[in-house]
């Protein structure tokens, strides 16, 4: 038996999320009818974790066990050519029989994007959200320190959505950091782990700070409270990107 | 009567392109349909120049006469509320009653926008086209020298399509500028005019020069000698993008 590890990237525009589900289109399920196809063996791939429906990722990684001896790379090469053109595997390679995608992660990091604009924009509303302002008015500067109160380990449950069923909602943050280009805001985060909801919940507090519609220190309030109503509300789904796992 | 100049952001993706056409969507017709319920007027919208179809605009300008009262303010919002969400009116303001937005034109800048990989990349196959090409083999400085050529007043015939008719193929280009992010390449062109798909054969001349499919002179031979297959192939539509007018 060998074990494959997979980097997947893939636009979350047209999926219900990783998972697979019964009556909606999954990542998921649509790499696994093309590793099916490709070596003709039934696996089950065992994704890092979820990614809700519309989430995007340019490096979610995945790992499934195998019987062939296909190489790492010409699965890859294979399976990219029956996969419909939003889901793409960008690397291959064998790894322990012991690697567990979920389980082995140790590091995620997202990405959140932003625009800052009165006006809705065309170009940017598969993958960036709106922060409804004018550029001018925007306080970038308390953004920026209150993405520095996420740094850290925290109890995160202010910044969860409720019915998740998970108890320990302790994170550590390694780092977070937000920058400002033009008229873009692009809020990156990493931590070993992240709740239901919460990086969303946190670029709805942020993008709240910079507006004024919430105190400066609306981030550091929620986390020593665990208050959900003392933070933003959750930003849409198509502006966050899980970016990177690390092992 | 007044002279109201529109500034349009646009995704190209579901258009034929700008021009009004009999039996295909284009952004010309959303908006002067938009533009008719909003003044109860039908009113005909000048464009600075077509778009071709998937082709992108983050300044498309244009101009209409209407001979109602409504502040162009209160135009652009009441539209946007009725125009589809990948086209939106970002300002509206009074100009010159002669003022002709096609005519009046000093300079347009355009944006081009590769990735260089091997595999195709779902999060970026609305926007950007691939360099089919290992990032470490891609000769970017040759790219940058080729692009230094462009500037200046040239007979850009050998950089269009046949068949547009146009006679007089001598364009200025004012600046020309090539970046490089990570595996991202950002080409820009400010010029006076732009032959019928000159940006496009522009950009693929500078991708196989990049992958070393072209010879790193090969656009000032173009530019000296005409001839359409000295260049690279025409480079597809979705990765540029109309980014200002000038007038």
């Amino acid at each position: 038996m060998r074990n494959i590890l997979l980097t997947i990237e893939y636009s979350g525009k047209n999926y219900s999320g990783w998972q697979r589900q019964l009556n909606a289109p999954s990542v998921q399920q649509e790499l696994e009818e093309g590793l099916n196809v490709v070596l003709r063996e039934k696996v089950t791939v065992i994704g890092s974790g979820r990614t809700d429906a519309k989430v995007h990722a340019a490096g979610q990684c995945a790992n499934f066990r195998y019987s062939g001896n296909m190489p790492a790379g010409k699965i890859a090469y294979s399976v990219n050519a029956v996969l419909p053109s939003d889901i793409r595997i960008v690397k291959a390679q064998e790894t322990d029989i012991e690697f567990h995608a979920q389980y082995s992660a140790k590091k995620k990091t997202y990405i959140y994007k932003f625009y800052v604009s009165r006006t809705s924009s065309p170009l940017r509303q598969d993958f960036y959200a709106q922060i409804k302002c004018e550029k001018e008015k925007l306080m970038f500067d308390k953004m920026q320190k209150a993405v520095e109160n996420l740094i850290g380990e925290h109890d995160f449950a202010g910044f969860s959505s409720t019915g998740s069923g998970i108890t320990n909602t302790v994170r550590t943050v390694y780092n977070a950091e937000i920058a400002n280009i033009g008229d873009e805001i692009i809020f990156s985060v990493t931590g070993n782990g992240f709740l239901y909801n919460m990086v969303r919940i946190i670029a709805g507090t942020l993008a709240y700070i910079g507006m004024g519609k919430l105190p400066e220190n609306a981030v550091s309030e929620v986390l020593s409270t665990q208050n959900r109503k003392l933070a933003g509300k959750t930003f849409p789904a198509h502006a966050l990107t899980l970016f990177s796992v690390e092992y």
